[in-house]
């Protein structure tokens, strides 16, 4: 049983979409959230850090903790595991924070099921697939067949955007921030299916 | 075909939630908007006025603009013709208006068929039924049968309020206010199908 006292926010999006930079421009205005962290069985790249990036995992550990249920969703992508752990989001919901996934389309749909009463979707996407090549290229960080990688899986993702509450068009990152705030503040407003019942019990016990 | 540049509001719940009141809080904050006005067969009551509360018709020109497809959607309540028609709201997010209806939990779902991507539901309810009651009377415009028909609907709606994406309590009429300005505002943001299909595209057309 999951506490729903907090609500969740999940954003998706090609690398490059600008999510970080988003969230860092607003976070001192949603209040109190809980970034949640992804966890994987794949190595490292450069630059990836351990609790901040991915919690990186041995498969053993990984295949151990689906027996024990303890994933809210998993997945896998090119032979690696993928997943988010249920205890921190159960802890940060219990506590009333606003849990934030960056997470693909397939993991939206699979948070949409377990916590949709509480969860408003955003696809956040760079204005054009040349300016997305752009972003990436400019980066430096990855190399040329993981930016074509990254390309082919954006083109398949923006397929499905209309999955989305909300989509993002992140061109002027100052415009697009505005928007995201907005978004995320609302976010706040949703109220559990548990706690609506609980209320509409108390209509029915009056009279 | 309904060329969507604005976006839609749905109101339900109970008379006496303190629709019209919330409403006329935060019409100044909430930019451009059109109010729909359904039409209805059934006769006036007092104090209700044709072109505000309703468009009172005869049976014969109800049935004759079902015939013609002229009704976003209508429904048969307690033998009356309720609908709302096309043309006004179809203008309206031509446009770019936030379209907002006062509309039942039927009216809700038959909205959010047709215009789903761009609608925001909110289901407006007063903290308690007896507070519903003691509104209902207080208002003094309707004899006790039309009052117990109200809190009769009011019982039966509100376990349907799972269909909103948002539940707003009207304790605090202030309070409330800001929590639908919020939702209004954000409702704004919401995206067509038809126009993410076009941005997508757009998309696959590079390279």
């Amino acid at each position: 049983m999951i506490e729903k006292n907090g609500v969740v926010l999940v954003l998706s999006g090609p690398s490059g979409a600008g999510k970080s930079s988003l969230i860092h421009k607003i976070d001192k205005d949603i209040g109190d959230y809980y970034f949640s962290i992804s966890t994987t069985t794949r190595s490292p790249r450069e630059g990836e850090i351990e609790g901040v990036h991915y919690h990186f995992v041995s498969k053993e550990s990984f295949v151990k903790d689906i027996e024990e249920d303890n994933f809210l969703e998993h997945a896998i992508v090119h032979g690696n595991y993928y997943g988010t752990s249920l205890r921190p989001v159960r802890e940060a919901l219990s506590e009333g924070k606003l849990v934030i996934f960056d997470i693909d389309v397939q993991g939206n749909m699979a948070i949409k099921n377990r916590l949709g009463d509480i969860t408003t979707s955003v696809f956040i996407t760079p204005p054009t697939l040349s300016e997305l090549k752009h972003r990436l290229e400019n980066r430096s960080t990855d190399d040329k067949e993981v930016i074509d990688g990254r390309i082919k899986v954006a083109r398949r993702e923006i397929q499905r955007t209309s999955e989305y509450d909300f989509i993002v068009v992140n061109d002027d990152l100052d415009i697009a921030a505005n928007v995201l705030r907005q978004i995320a503040i609302t976010a706040r407003l949703k109220i559990p299916h548990d706690k609506i019942n609980e209320f509409v019990q108390q209509w029915e016990d009056i009279e």
